[in-house]
């Protein structure tokens, strides 16, 4: 027996809602010091808790191999979302019960971090260099989280060749998938701004709403693409609308919606915001784009192939390549080196009495084991 | 010089702001008493002030002609519209500047019926019945005004055979307009319920979001009707969207709106809401209707062309005989007898600094005189 049930249950006993700061740190750089690795925290963000600028903890650890090795990464987040109410047991305080073990975060991903630590256990140190990349800031705004622990690598010099990222990606037992890239993200605020006036005397006024709903429409209408070999269609939803009118007999002055488009790598951000901008303003409106993330893919070759031998040997089943679900920070990790995502069952990820299968995380650290093991053969060779 | 602008100044100088008691209504029955009018006031409504049941006060006076005479009666009401700021006076003092008499209410409608008191001084007793139908709730919900009084009236046995609401008709000058009609008004909130979820897997979610675009989009394009003799085009106007979704990553649960339509008389409030539901329906929503008042009309004729004539022969022009704008008490009185309004200039009602020209007073007196000794002789006829 491994000790990742250990771990897992070590850092669950830490309530780390996001931003997270502190004790969940300490917890798992007492795992990682023993084990030979350099550990660098830092906080990030002065603002008040609850602001976007609400300090954030990041965690940056490396055991440094022999000259000229390969560099692999472990990244992933120790923050997790609001418990929210009517869990069988305390959300912070580890409980097994039968083969699962309940805690926020057993899945998304403080028991793949487990994993993570279990797994260098067997990993030597001649292998090649590892690090892990930990934030506090997955969860919420990430604005000084990942991005923050990259900058961190860069000014220090520090580039992984591989790294792989703890999300839960198995949907139904451990290995049926993992997360070669994701969509990209961009929410546009679209804004129609009209003549205020009254009901009675609308050639007096000059009303926003009936431009606005033909623009929505025209957008809802939209076919961005039909999808590619490794990606989805592209999606627009359209996620508010907004007048504000309480008096029935007025015409009003201004009408707001916001758009959310998951989109694949035939598009750019950039490219999309310009597209709605152009249907925005033929309907006399605006448009404000936010991106959230590029699409990124990293190419099945490789890497892939690599992993998924690891996963076969372990489970018996050959993970699906998937692009599909929302975003992670492997869209910031992109900028460093290819990206996989692998981790543990996300049924009960965000939702009340998240669990893992206790045999699971003796498994997975077993798979990270050896897909730290391949990922360091690759770069030496 | 009559007394009409000093009645005037007496009631401006109450400060009403809609729901009216008490003092405004004191001033005019100072005015009527005198004047052989038998007067009942009552109140009606117990809620909080600011409440839909805040309390109202109504006055019906009148003075009997001899047995088998007509009946003419003068609407009105002495509530009036919040003043709001930049005044050049004080709103609640009435002001005489050059020709102008200011004050909240000059011309909507307590300089109508400051004229309606001056034109009953000079229509003999002999003549006929004249009643004032006036209420303290006409700019504000109107649920215990004008249909408090008819409620009267009817246990009373009390029923005039024309009526003349005091309404600021005119546009440009005096007696540039009268209305016959009026188009009826009702409010329909719509709605559709979806399925909340996550924006990256529309496919768990479904959107109620296109399906209220594409009914809007529908409503927005209808035709209803060309316009009548009598009437303009009916309109259709969205006021409103609301989803209030905060979630940039969640598609909403359920999206609502609010359309307005101002309907004339080849359309009910009901065959328009069963029209409107259909259309909802269709696209997967609802629709809730309130109808706010049906159309009304008082067919051209001897009504209409003795006030015309009265008017003429007062002013020197003929007046337009028109069904615009918005809606008023006349859509109550309707259901009791022929009812036409006319009345002062209207370009400064609701707004800051409304004003009547003094000069109007005298002469709205004088063709309210003229209107109600031909209405009574129409009717004694």
């Amino acid at each position: 027996m491994s000790e990742a049930l250990d771990y897992a249950r070590r850092l669950l006993a830490e309530a780390s809602v996001t931003p997270a700061t502190g004790s969940v740190f300490d917890a798992l750089e007492a795992m990682l010091a023993p084990l030979g690795f350099d550990i660098h925290r830092f906080t990030r963000g002065e603002g008040e808790a609850g602001s976007d600028e609400a300090p954030v903890e990041n965690l940056f650890a490396i055991r440094r191999g022999p000259e000229g090795s390969g560099h692999f990464a472990f990244a992933g987040h120790l923050d997790v979302v609001p418990p929210g109410e009517g869990w069988r047991f305390d959300p912070f305080e580890p409980t097994e019960h039968g083969d699962l073990l309940y805690g926020r975060g057993a899945v998304d991903m403080k028991g793949s971090i487990a994993c993570m630590v279990e797994a260098v256990k067997h990993v030597p140190a001649e292998a090649g260099t590892i690090s892990f990349i930990i934030t506090g800031d997955e969860e919420g705004p990430a604005l000084h989280g990942t991005r923050a622990l990259i900058d961190y690598m860069e000014a220090e010099g520090i580039k992984p060749d591989l790294c792989l990222v703890g999300e839960p990606t198995s949907v139904n037992q451990l290995g049926d998938m993992m997360k070669i890239g994701r969509r990209g993200s961009v929410n546009i605020w679209l804004k129609v701004e009209g003549t205020q006036g009254h009901v009675a005397y609308p050639h007096l006024a000059d009303n926003p709403v009936p431009k606005l709903v033909a623009m929505l429409a025209e957008l809802d209408a939209l076919t961005l693409d039909t999808g590619t070999d490794w990606f989805q269609p592209s999606n627009l939803e359209i996620t508010d609308i907004e007048v504000g009118n309480k008096a029935h007999n007025v015409i009003p002055a201004e009408a707001r919606a916001r758009i959310s488009i998951r989109f694949n790598d035939v598009h750019t951000g950039q490219s999309l915001s310009e597209r709605v901008a152009a249907i925005a303003e033929k309907h006399g409106g605006s448009a404000l784009p936010i991106i959230s993330g590029e699409p990124f893919l990293t190419e099945p070759g490789s890497f892939s192939n690599m992993l998924a031998d690891a996963i076969e040997a372990e489970t018996g089943i050959r993970p699906e390549q998937s692009t599909t679900g929302g975003t992670s920070d492997a869209r910031f990790l992109r900028s460093v080196c290819p990206v996989i995502e692998f981790g543990l069952c996300n049924a009960t990820m965000h939702k009340r009495d998240e669990a893992v299968a206790i045999p699971d995380l003796d498994r997975l650290a077993r798979i990270y084991t050896n897909a730290a093991l391949g990922a360091l053969a690759l770069e030496t060779e």
